[in-house]
């Protein structure tokens, strides 16, 4: 059992940060010129913020490593949402970790999470919990089509989902869910999806970044704008200080909301920093990686005001040449140093620009290099 | 000998930095961003930027060490201007390496730097080149008092220099300089000292950042403010091009002048990133840092427009308490990771604030924290 220093988060503290992808590095990168030091834990060679710090790589549920991680560090959070339960409970018998076991087993459940939106007054879709075929049938009779048949845990990404619209889809949907614990929600016919990034400090100090717009293409985030003064800003900061305050959370927590009929509706939540937030690397005051980990250290939250106006564009599957990318003004690449592949998040573009068309013209441009 | 490949800088490109100080830490942290890797050659065990790539601890004449650094990455630079001549032209018989022979060896030396200046027409503080205490004498004479006696190689953050104001000063001044090769040159009684940072591309891509106006404690710089239209920018940068264009530079470059009733006089120049450009990374689209590698590698270099009003504050021998500096709005915390010893540069806090009033405000509340 760590001795509680005097002093719980030093000036130069050491971090440990569960997952070491590249949630894991913007964390690292950020968090090494505030002079902090980290240790990840990783079952993966090849974790792109491995080489960052120390690297512990072992299985996310090996007692060993995660009593080892515990010690020693100063604070301990994690990088993606679904670490075990038991292993953040694990850590907490040790030091301290944010967050903590009750947020990451709502956002690890999607019932769980709709109850815990619906507890706080946020409206969410109308949806019922599936355990079986029969329990699907009724709950298609009771919401219409379409509607949407999600795994309670573990999807990320649009895995795990499937679009219902007639009653053929049923058989198809349920077999392709294998029998998992399922939701099943209304499809809401949004305007628009946007999410908030929020933060809240060990000293109970919120902060809420400006509201993105978000765009996706076959299930993952591709495009990320930022309004300032969007009309969502102030409902969307009610709603996540419910959360933050609800849960006595610390750290950064985004919340995806879909818009309709100008009203707000809870999708999901996710307790870390988010796809949807790295715009602020370069278009915010702090960026939501230094406010998390000044958040975890009790720290004074940095300013989550904008520089400008921003879009982000995320690079899947492929990094464009550089060059072309570079030669634009106010235009910033961040590389994960990952292995390309079919689907999968390799880097980012942020864009900031003074003015939104300015902004706009850079990111057709950007779009039309990676095709 | 390294066979030159199709791409000489492939865009996930492997660079490798002699030294691994608090510049290679924050050259690394950029370019890490950018999907680069870094190798750093530094014999001390306990160097900064170690951690965030690989390290090669050797001496830098060590050449075994060299051929491994130049053979294993893409491309080669260096953080700090005193790398044996040697060692660079050892590189460089495998593969590029920037800045190359000519700047350092310029730069190492104080009278071969002055008389650089001087053939491009650059002003320069009168001088002597001083190998005797008779030679110190007849400069003496014709210079007059004060004037100030440098050594010509190793010297920085006011090291190897000493005042001359009187005639009982000289025998002291010389003792202390230990007979080695030095400069005697005027003390120009400067109504401020300004410094540019520049960049030159391996395409020839120049990029100029504002001037930043320095004040220094005890010889170690200790704040400098960038003023946007500044009245000294157009002639630093001619200067500066000149310089570029006259080494045919590839890299950041930092020149500092003397401003003397009206006039800019060339004091050195620095063939890195300089400590004076550091607000770059908070208070410019572009960083020095990033600009650097860019520029090592031929890409487009990007913007070095001022985002606000910026100041930077060194932070010299001790880190102050976190919270109070952090709570602060538009405040930048970098801190090197280096054990505190009293006149060591430990970090900087970068200040960007709309207005310069209210960025010299923090400024001044912060050195007030300082002490």
């Amino acid at each position: 059992m760590r001795t509680p220093s005097p002093d719980p988060t030093p000036d130069q503290a050491h971090i440990g940060v569960i997952g070491a992808g590249q949630l894991g590095q913007m964390l690292a990168l950020s968090g090494i010129s505030l002079g902090l030091s980290f240790t990840f834990l990783d079952p993966s060679a090849q974790a792109p913020a491995g080489r960052l710090g120390r690297h512990i790589q072992a299985e996310y549920d090996d007692e060993l490593a995660l009593e080892q991680l515990a010690v020693e560090c100063d604070a301990i959070t994690l990088e993606f949402e679904n670490v075990p339960v038991s292993a953040v409970a694990s850590i907490a018998r040790h030091n301290q970790i944010h967050p903590g076991e009750r947020p990451l087993s709502i956002a690890q459940d999607r019932v769980h999470e709709k109850r815990f939106f619906e507890s706080l007054g946020i409206p969410v879709a109308k949806y019922h919990a599936i355990d079986s075929f029969e329990d699907l049938k009724s709950a298609v009779a009771d919401l219409g089509y379409p509607c949407i048949l999600k795994t309670r845990r573990l999807g990320y990404d649009g895995k795990g989902q499937v679009v219902v619209r007639h009653s053929d889809d049923l058989e198809p949907a349920w077999a392709s869910i294998r029998g998992n614990p399922s939701i099943l929600e209304q499809m809401i016919p949004f305007t628009r999806e946007v999410s908030i990034i929020s933060v809240r400090s060990t000293r109970g100090e919120c902060a809420f970044y400006p509201v993105s717009e978000n765009q996706h293409r076959s299930g993952i985030l591709h495009r990320t704008e930022i309004h300032m003064d969007d009309p969502a800003q102030e409902r969307a900061e009610e709603y996540a200080r419910h959360v933050l305050d609800g849960l006595d959370y610390v750290g950064v927590l985004a919340i995806e909301f879909f818009e309709h009929q100008g009203r707000l509706v809870a999708n999901e939540m996710a307790p870390r920093v988010h796809n949807s937030g790295h715009w602020s690397q370069n278009g915010a005051v702090t960026s939501q990686f230094e406010n998390h980990l000044r958040a975890i250290l009790g720290w004074p939250l940095g300013s989550t005001a904008c520089t400008g106006h921003s879009i982000m564009i995320n690079l899947v599957g492929i990094i464009p040449p550089r060059a072309p990318i570079l030669a634009l003004p106010g235009v910033h690449l961040h590389d994960y140093g990952k292995e390309p592949r079919t689907g999968r998040k390799l880097g980012h573009i942020n864009i900031v620009a003074d003015t939104k068309e300015s902004c706009r013209k850079y990111a057709t441009l950007i779009e039309q290099m990676i095709g």
